[in-house]
């Protein structure tokens, strides 16, 4: 076998880029935001790009797992899964914003497992000289829809200039915030971040939202931050208005309970965010659409996995996101390319950071990212940008996301609604 | 996108090879067994091998695609299933032996998408330099274990010399047929055909290989010849026996009402043989192991998608064998080298066929074969042999395989018993 796709070095690093003050359930987005790359190298200097999260007890795994890698075929995905799980254990590395879902073994190992897996991809697909989704399948669409994703917001951080966006507190700036992000972006579906203003408010911004744009698909992620009994209502008010109703109250159970008495699907990335979870969910009738997030399934493979388990048990699937740069947007736009029942627009926060790591990052053009047909990912490393991203991250001080912190800064009292709405 | 990896064209060959009298619930092994090889070129000169039935239904709806298949790429398996699905549309390809479970739409579909999935990832493989394994996620294991696959047999066919195994009717017989096999081929695991004789006789010859043989895994596999009572009476007197059960009784329901009452794990490869049984299977509880079989489910690629949804659900993961040549067996040995969920040892027809179409078939050593790491499945083409084979085929003047047709021509009253013992 072929040894110039082995691994001979990985190398981590942090980075930070400017964030706008986003609200959510769990509290504010800090003025930066955290995330790290992957750079891997192969014996025949092929190289694989990667981006993830940026915590510091995450980077610690995925350092302690970097050093067992070298030695390793690019191609050897299962090689890779071993190594992971001989090197953490039975590591559990929990996040501090809770965002997507309870942390767990088997979720922390699919998440380092994830930003390996996706620089063992690129470069394989150097080597190759076939674009990532190639070796995924083949591309089963020309682009990927991106959905807009639409925040609460503050007009600025404190001390700070506001930001291009501006303040978003009501219906009416979030019908501005839409049609500023639709006219730049031209997305085609719109999701709103709730789980931050009482319930009926949130209904008005989307029934707002639903007579501002007619026709175009409608979601809203309160973060598990309702109630079953408020999200019984919820749904009953939004049917025929959201094309889905996104983690309204935690945990498989609770789920049921609400999607037991609606028609409305109900669609998470917080009770089914690993394998395991789908056993448990699917006799339940937890869910109707799983948001994939390769960066927490276990990586791109796994995450096609994921899509097959769906299109079995008849669930629909979406995808996730969290704050990116150009190497995820990448990943995620080969990956959705390749997944034949992935019928909705994906998530992307991409439109609230401006800065990025890579030459030419993809851009969202009419509300889609068009697939790059070119070797691994598409995307080539800046390493003037990457160094001035690690040099926020040091001057920064951020060494993992804390949502709940940040906003307690301005209000002491603040504590994260989980399903108490 | 480099264009050296495109189908050129497409070639299919019938081939027949001399099969003993091998006896099964459906009847009887003709004097030939017939199956298909498939070769693939690209425009880059790159080939790629397959190898599959060698019914002309199934292979008159291969042509058909074949025709089709020029212009994909070969890691285009998505593009290629769209290609299988716009072509055959709702054709339904039903074969006459029922060996592998009821016939359906999808279940054709996946038969020919696997016929050229596995052409198209050996010649992905040599595109690559690359072992097929590779392309599947890499191999767990450095050789894969398979199965003594003994069948009540006859001495001859009619106007034909006795064959090497020689006669095995009853227990003294199959006692005899499994030292032949294990002295030869080292075999560890042993598997008996039955549905054959009344069950007593069969639980019969499986306690004298379990005196003769003590601790190595033993199956039975009756080709769902009983009914539910008698799968009662056979799990409750095999429990501790047996490591499964294979198909005892048809059906979904049935499965599930044998299963309900014995702690012995049941296999099958006749009631779950497609991606929608499985959502009705697993809340059955009808089985407790999948045998898996590319030829069938979809591909190597769809394999590895059973696997993770057997590992996902809690089900074990055999594989199953019809009669094969060499290219079968190194795609069988390839993809069973990435499944890590893989846990018991291959079925393998391999000993009762001497023939092939490759220059160096994989062997069976110590009951098992190395996995090859060279480009490709790892077999190339011996065009001299294909020929023979062809050759063979012409003569023989059998268009598909009728096990049932066959036995009628001695016992004009035999009727297959499904359920019904």
């Amino acid at each position: 076998m072929r040894t110039d796709t082995t691994v001979a070095d990985v190398t981590v690093t942090e980075v930070a880029f400017p964030d706008p003050p986003l609200r959510n359930c769990a509290g504010l987005h800090e003025p930066w935001a955290i995330r790290s790359v992957m750079q891997l190298r192969t014996v025949g200097g092929f190289a694989g790009l990667s981006e993830s999260y940026g915590d510091e007890n995450f980077l610690a795994a995925v350092r302690r797992v970097g050093r067992e890698v070298p030695g390793l075929s690019v191609f050897d995905v299962n090689g890779l899964a071993a190594v992971v799980a001989r090197t953490l254990g039975g590591s559990d590395i929990p996040d501090a914003h809770g965002l997507i879902g309870p942390s767990s073994v088997d979720k922390s190992l699919a998440r380092v497992l994830a930003f390996f897996e996706v620089a063992f991809l690129d470069a394989a697909g150097r080597v190759s000289e076939l674009p990532v989704h190639a070796l995924l399948g083949g591309r089963v669409r020309a682009s990927v829809p991106f959905s807009a994703y639409l925040f609460y917001k503050w007009a600025a951080h404190r001390d700070a200039d506001e930001d291009r966006w501006g303040e978003a507190l009501d219906p009416d700036g979030i019908v501005a915030q839409a049609h500023g992000m639709i006219n730049e972006f031209g997305f085609s579906s719109i999701k709103l971040k709730g789980g931050v203003f009482p319930v009926e408010q949130e209904i008005a911004a989307i029934r707002a939202l639903a007579e501002e744009f007619p026709g175009r698909p409608l979601r809203l992620d309160p973060n598990a931050a309702w109630s079953v009994d408020t999200s019984h209502r919820v749904a009953r008010e939004l049917t025929g208005v959201l094309e889905y109703l996104e983690d309204p109250t935690p945990g498989l159970a609770g789920m049921a309970a609400v999607a037991a008495r609606t028609t409305l699907p109900l669609a998470t990335n917080m009770c089914v965010v690993g394998f395991g979870d789908l056993a448990r969910a699917i006799p339940l009738g937890s869910v109707g659409v799983v948001l994939a997030d390769h960066h927490f399934w276990g990586g791109m493979r796994a995450s096609l996995q994921l899509a097959k388990i769906c299109d079995v048990f008849g669930l629909g699937m979406s995808m996730h996101s969290n704050t990116h740069l150009g190497i995820s947007l990448a990943a995620m736009t080969q990956l959705a390319a390749a997944i034949p029942n992935l019928t909705y627009a994906c998530d992307t926060h991409r439109p609230w950071n401006a800065a990025d790591v890579v030459v030419a990052p993809p851009v969202i053009v009419d509300g889609a990212v068009t697939v790059s047909d070119t070797p691994g990912l598409g995307v080539d490393l800046d390493v003037n940008a990457l160094a001035e991203l690690h040099e926020n991250y040091l001057r920064a001080g951020i060494t993992r996301r804390d949502d709940g912190a940040y906003m307690r800064r301005y209000r002491p009292d603040f504590r994260q609604p989980v399903g108490t709405w």
